[in-house]
């Protein structure tokens, strides 16, 4: 354990201090008390600044012992004073300190590796989020972030930890502004106190998350990482997870970026192996799978997939990633394909990936997905359906009716543990007007399917 | 070669005859028509149909022997009747037709077979593209299709081939909502007659295209294939290929779509190997590179990149996936670094990828990051460069110069031989709008660097 309290003072602090809170609008230490105010965080506020009285109508304070109890401080104060204020903080009784701070070990300096090593021996004493962190959000009870966070949703299931300050700062506006709905929302930086472990345990047991994504370059104790990975999958959910620092390019990167020895390859292997996570291959599959998992949160009952196209050439490349991933086309029922020959009139009606073309052009779109849709989600032995629809920059009322239709059938499966992902396909607006109103609905939607 | 006459007949006839045109609206043998007519097609059109007057103004004839001579036939007529239709066009003259009808091989039923074998005899005496083709789109010159093609743009120098005739077609809608700029689009279908190898033989002497999107689930003749594509590669320009088929199921789904017998993958590694002909992985990445090379049709000079990004993570996950495709991060001149230092203060102005982040805080986005691109396009050891953007829903005037700034510098260093890409994170409406605005200015961009 690197964290000597609880990680409640950390999450759903009942008092916080800023440290070196600032008049300036647009810095950190001023947007970090505009966030506070803004979200009606419901504890009390301390910005502390001597050279200042109120700020966004709060009593400023000189110093942190001119105040009560604190429970949790942030801290945004020069590289060179952090140190000391850590010390007083301990003084103080202060349970967490969030350094959002950058300049220690990792930008390579004998200062800087100095100020990091006095920061360790610290962490013994209190626990230490960072540095460079951005800290946490766990909206609506708390935020420790300067980025601006109007517009996020946190009553969800997926947690998001990321070892970077930046890029979680980055990874905040695109979940704000693309509807994904996250638990909490957790930087670590340089993993000074509290790491990777700390923050597992502690969602295993917060009684929302239940599938965590993870962005690490180093990992500080392997085997309780592995502990505590394992213990989250076993009995809450997946872990997906993106390792940066693969290559030796990237591994040089990392360490003048949260100053991590990037753990190589063939131990972070052997990690996966024992602890059952899903580790991807980029960031653009890494928040596709996060998107997903908070859209569909059941259990998936196996790897059997139907495919429902358009176009044979889709329906070929689909078939091929299905099975780079492990997944299997399932052999559809004499059941079903009796259904799918009602539309179907011009193949064979037992083919999976299901071409729908040119059948469309005389049972009509609708008609013809939907049918398909259902006879393969009915059928005991699909597990789950990629199914192609057409977004039009201008649809026609049977376009939306079909839309409409298609979502209200696919939630309904969803409650059967039978997932169905919907690659949009067509004219630009159409296809950003169609997955954003069936994600809103609640389907997980792609643009290729492959 | 699997065509007899020149493919000038069917990229640029003179005359057209359309055999099944229709009087129902939607219907393909409709949208033939009324797509030749909209485009100003300047040859003769003749419509074909024994129950009609009129179609779009044109005079509709009861038969191809009615009228005088046509160059080529767009056949949009029932499976059954496509066989004695083609011997009529041999009769009267015809030198290409292009069979968007289906039904033959791909079905695997013997009629469809039989009606195959036919054709294939044909082919020595017409040219025959397809079956199951969406044909040539050649604009300004000639459409052959039934999908609508507004917008479509074709004064560029990346050429489109796909076996799919439904893929084509959706990728059409694709190219002409995403400001894609092709040079032509070519179906091949089931491959009767005419087959890559002749596609891009003919393109090599079109006088604009100089790179080749390939999306390939059979070949017919293996060394005339290596033969053509390794010319063209030498004297071009690259060719990209998507392989469908590489997995049993994907390989299984082929034979259905296409009738095609699915190249074995270590026969397909070795003509890539042979030709030296690119292979991306899906289609993300099949559009991303078209898109791309449409955007910077200039020469690379190597493999060394500079990396200037906001986040630590991101420039560590980026210099992964560099790695992974074989390019080096740069060493940076002493030059360079003074450079940078002007601006990154607080960190080694040596580092590649460089980290703009707090310095931004300090010296300005827009400083920061144009000094920076400039430092590293013109050090001679940096070949290509890629850069991380932001892009907010709604852009202050700080954002527009930036952006504004940007392009202009990416721009004047393609003239060098310099591509930039820009990798645009953000808000949601703000990556689609930056990104718009940057790839209408001719930049390279994508969502995240990796």
């Amino acid at each position: 354990m690197t964290a000597p309290y609880p990680l409640k003072t950390l999450f759903k602090p009942k008092s916080v201090a800023i440290l070196g809170a600032s008049r300036t609008k647009g810095r950190p230490g001023n947007n970090v008390v505009k966030n506070l105010v803004e979200m009606n965080f419901n504890g009390e506020i301390y910005p502390i600044n001597p050279h200042t009285d109120e700020l966004y109508g709060l009593k400023v304070y000189p110093n942190i012992f001119s105040v009560d109890d604190i429970e949790c401080g942030i801290i945004v104060l020069p590289t060179k004073i952090v140190v000391s204020a850590v010390k007083d903080c301990i003084k103080k009784g202060i349970k967490s300190v969030i350094i959002i701070t950058e300049g220690f070990a990792e930008t390579g300096t004998d200062k800087g590796v100095n100020y990091q090593r006095e920061l360790k021996n610290l962490s013994k004493k209190i626990n230490i989020l960072g540095t460079g962190t951005l800290g946490v959000i766990n909206l609506p009870d708390f935020s420790s972030t300067y980025v601006e966070i109007e517009g996020l949703k946190q009553n969800g299931n997926v947690a998001f930890i990321s070892q970077s300050g930046i890029f979680t700062g980055g990874m905040v506006h695109y979940f704000r502004t693309h509807d994904f709905n996250m638990s909490k929302i957790i930087s670590l930086g340089n993993k000074i106190g509290v790491d990777d472990a700390d923050i597992i345990d502690y969602l295993y047991d917060d009684g929302y998350t239940n599938v965590i994504c993870l962005y690490i370059e180093g990992i500080t104790d392997g085997n309780r990482f592995i502990k505590s990975a394992r213990k989250f999958i076993k009995n809450r959910g997946p872990i997906i997870v993106l390792k940066g620092g693969k290559s030796p390019e990237g591994k040089k990167a990392a360490l003048s970026h949260t100053s991590s020895i990037a753990i190589d390859n063939e131990i972070f292997n052997s990690v996966i192996k024992q602890t059952g996570m899903i580790a991807v291959e980029n960031l653009n599959d890494f928040i596709s799978l996060s998107k997903a998992f908070s859209l569909y949160p059941n259990e998936i009952r196996g790897n059997r997939i139907a495919i429902i196209t358009y176009s044979g050439a889709l329906g070929v490349l689909t078939s091929d990633q299905c099975s780079k991933f492990g997944l299997k086309l399932a052999s559809l029922s004499e059941k079903t394909a009796e259904k799918i020959k009602e539309v179907i009139y011009n193949r064979n009606p037992y083919n999976n990936p299901i071409d729908t073309y040119p059948a469309t052009l005389k049972s009509g779109n609708e008609r013809t997905f939907i049918t398909c849709l259902k006879a393969v989600l009915e059928d005991p032995g699909v597990d789950s359906c990629i199914l192609t629809a057409w977004g039009s920059d201008k649809p026609d009322k049977a376009e939306n009716s079909y839309s409409n239709h298609l979502k209200d059938v696919i939630i309904e499966y969803h409650k059967k543990n039978k997932p169905t992902i919907v690659a949009v396909i067509g004219e630009k607006y159409g296809i950003e007007r169609q997955r954003a109103f069936l994600e809103k609905n609640g389907v997980i939607t792609t643009i290729f399917a492959d």
